[in-house]
């Protein structure tokens, strides 16, 4: 199995809800260094698993969205706790969909999981792994 | 598959048994930086995989009857060599029962594996990774 | 000249003022990995430059009056823009003070200089560095 | 499962043919730093997964092959895109053989899988991962 | 003093002469990853060292100048060799006429010393550190 | 003020004596990760700051003669707290002894001033600066 992986970071404000989040439950934030994993079993003609270049552009774009953000006031995440794994898995599901509209270039197609790491600290991290709808 | 992990360390002594371990067959030591992840396919009705706060305090308790120790005299260890890969099971074993034992918090019945990494070097590191019993 | 640092980190929200910060205007947040490194030209009785335990003792309970903050409604911080570079100072003058007052324990009196450095993310980092008063 | 990592790096000059290379179609070069990672699902009897000094030894002499060349010449890449993909998997297979022909020791027939991580920057990296014939 | 430091890479062939360099003297190539740290006493009326996203853009065209490229063909270098601790210099040098030119922001004045330090690998960096003229 | 770095590594035992070192009283031990920084105004006719392979091998056979040791055991430290900043200046002391015998290489003689650092967890690491005698 191969993979690729590229790394990118985004800035948010956010508070939590529910006691197990003790003061954090106060509105505060984190820096997130975000890395994107693309796995296959195959290169493609290039010898590649993914274009990097485009790769790159997507994790940007994808981040854009949420960079410079208090995310208490973001309307897809009303009622819910945006945690580092929460997180993740709201990134993988925007690089899943770019590879499924072609924003990774034709070969993406061959691409069969996408992992989404958030480091939110030297000390702690959370991550999303899921496989391609199609791959 | 969703993932949290967090990281601590502990310095110990130890020496090693067998002609493969040339020089460190003497007194020695290390530090280890310890990561400890868990993974599960849902998170909590919180949003989390783990209580990470619990999570930290679990492992710092777990290092903490390491730390600072020459594993040469720790009972348990006798007749066994405490090699990175040995000790990162060590230390499986002790975060699976204390996930058990309810110390990670009730949510934490959803893990499914926990993966233990002690980094020995900046150039080497060790890991062992299991399934939760009950999961 | 001899050097001990330490590490720790803390999680704020905060907004800034002035066309400069573009985007970064926005109520936003950030993760601070927070670096202190304390200088002298002579090592104490016990051949160190700072009780470690301390140190680490007293950057934790420095930052834990910032972490899980907004920094916006932090009363002394009104009317500043909380830069990184700006926390490095505001970190740094606690850091003396503790200093001073003993918190470091009595050979920290030997401390000449002390370096604050936050990273908030892998590829930005901003610091400050001055002398202890009366070192 | 246990796994055993060392690390080392190596410097080449290479080129790529393909426009999705956009500019890195033209002669260049990358440090690589690598990784190779060593799985089991039980310890030897020294209670180790791999002779880590042979291990290093043999990652050194693989690597050694590539160092300080320009890839554009070396025969047996003749044709193919030497990206950092490419060449995780180039690593792994000769990290397998030097398993299969007693290199890494007796006791690494225990090895049942491998995995080859270059990183090729702060922001980028790849890998190669499959099982040892006969594990 | 305050200093904001900002990290980008770039990736060449070159080759060396010299009986020093051994098997470096081939053409072969590097990964650099560039810190670029900027010093100054006080901080501007923004309360910032450096508007750091004008820092990242002109630390980027900087390298963009030698990115993809065989700095053997480089006119400028002619004769020279391109040791890590030469393109610190080199890079030192655009910077700092960037800084005079104004594409660092009229806040950029200020700024007293840089620091450029590139990393070619885990275990080895160089840098080249100077004052502005005119600071 | 040009500099070259080198990262090497070495893993001790050892014990120490005073109430400041609380459970560190106790034989345990660390791995030490150590950078060894040489700075000099001017480069030299080859265009570097040191020899970096010469570097890496005077660093490599001074940690030898500490590597996989006790050092409580180690006659010339008899009395003396074995501390992290300790031995960075230990280590110090053999680096420039090795540039004033040459070992080093001729160019070596330019070298001003050496930094020696000892990473020893991922949150603390201490370092002894000093000038070469006859720079």
């Amino acid at each position: 199995m191969y993979s690729v992986s590229v790394r990118d970071h985004f800035m948010i404000a956010h508070s939590f809800r529910g006691a197990v989040f003790g003061p954090a439950q106060a509105l505060h934030g984190a820096t997130y260094v975000v890395d994107v994993e693309f796995r296959r079993a195959e290169l493609d003609a290039d010898g590649i698993v993914v274009d990097i270049g485009r790769a790159c552009e997507v994790l940007k774009a994808t981040l854009g969205a949420f960079n410079f953000k208090n995310l208490d006031e973001v309307p897809e995440f009303a009622g819910k706790n945006t945690t580092t794994e929460f997180l993740a898995k709201a990134i993988f599901d925007r690089i899943a969909s770019a590879a499924r509209t072609g924003l990774l270039g034709p070969g993406a197609h061959g691409i069969q999981t996408v992992k989404v790491t958030l480091g939110e600290s030297h000390i702690a991290w959370g991550s999303y792994e899921g496989r391609l709808a199609g791959a």
